[in-house]
């Protein structure tokens, strides 16, 4: 069930798990929808930042999908993590190059936006300084 | 700006060109939607046709995905070539679990559907025996 798929000159080999009659040779498939969008708006982050001369230590960023409960199992939410550490003073251009990325540039965050809730939080040096979750959770109730 | 993604167990590294900044260790996160379709339909079709007990001798999938001019740069428009070959009785087979995939188990198929034209064609043994593109198009006209 291996596939070996060939992406901008890089080879990436997708397989399914064994109880599928696969041989777990690598990731499944349906997950690289998140992984498209971590490295989208991680390298936005990223980018913006060092256009401004700046850069923060360790960045981490952690995702999570709901999926449909039936097939086609499709993803019906999304939530991101952004982790990073780094000087104080760099907490507001953290926080801005991150809005930045989720309004203006990460073009799969647009599309993912298009049929889901997207959310995200930001934890800065150990402190969570940004969670729209919650947010989104009470306008769904309002609405 | 490499990131390395760990999903289900399996690192992934993506990475940006020399031109904007990375070193190409990996691919670009954008594409990975277009890998994650492939992925997904093309193991629906292997565990169909295994479930019938049949297999096909080659298969190759190719994805195209049209981009937004401009940013956010996002899909808006995909065509997929599923390229097979294998013994001339299976093509009809080979066409069962591509539609059945499409229409009813591809989760990933259903996402993109809902945001973007998502056709297909099918080369079976070197014959193209199946391509909505251009019924695709011609419904676009007329709607």
């Amino acid at each position: 069930m291996q596939f070996n798929a060939l992406v901008n000159g890089h080879t990436l080999v997708m397989d399914g798990p064994e109880k599928v009659g696969g041989e777990n040779n690598g990731p499944i498939p349906k997950p690289f929808v998140l992984t498209a969008l971590t490295g989208c708006t991680g390298m936005d982050v990223i980018v913006l930042l060092r256009k401004a001369g700046k850069h923060v230590k360790d960045f981490v960023l952690k995702v999570e999908g709901e999926i449909s409960p039936q097939p086609p199992i499709e993803y019906t939410g999304i939530h991101l993590v952004y982790e990073l550490n780094g000087d104080e003073d760099l907490q507001e251009d953290v926080l801005n190059a991150i809005n930045n990325s989720q309004e203006n540039i990460c073009g799969v965050s647009k599309m993912l936006k298009r049929i889901l809730p997207l959310t995200w939080e930001i934890v800065y040096n150990g402190n969570q300084i940004f969670n729209n979750k919650k947010n989104h959770i009470l306008e769904d109730i309002s609405g």
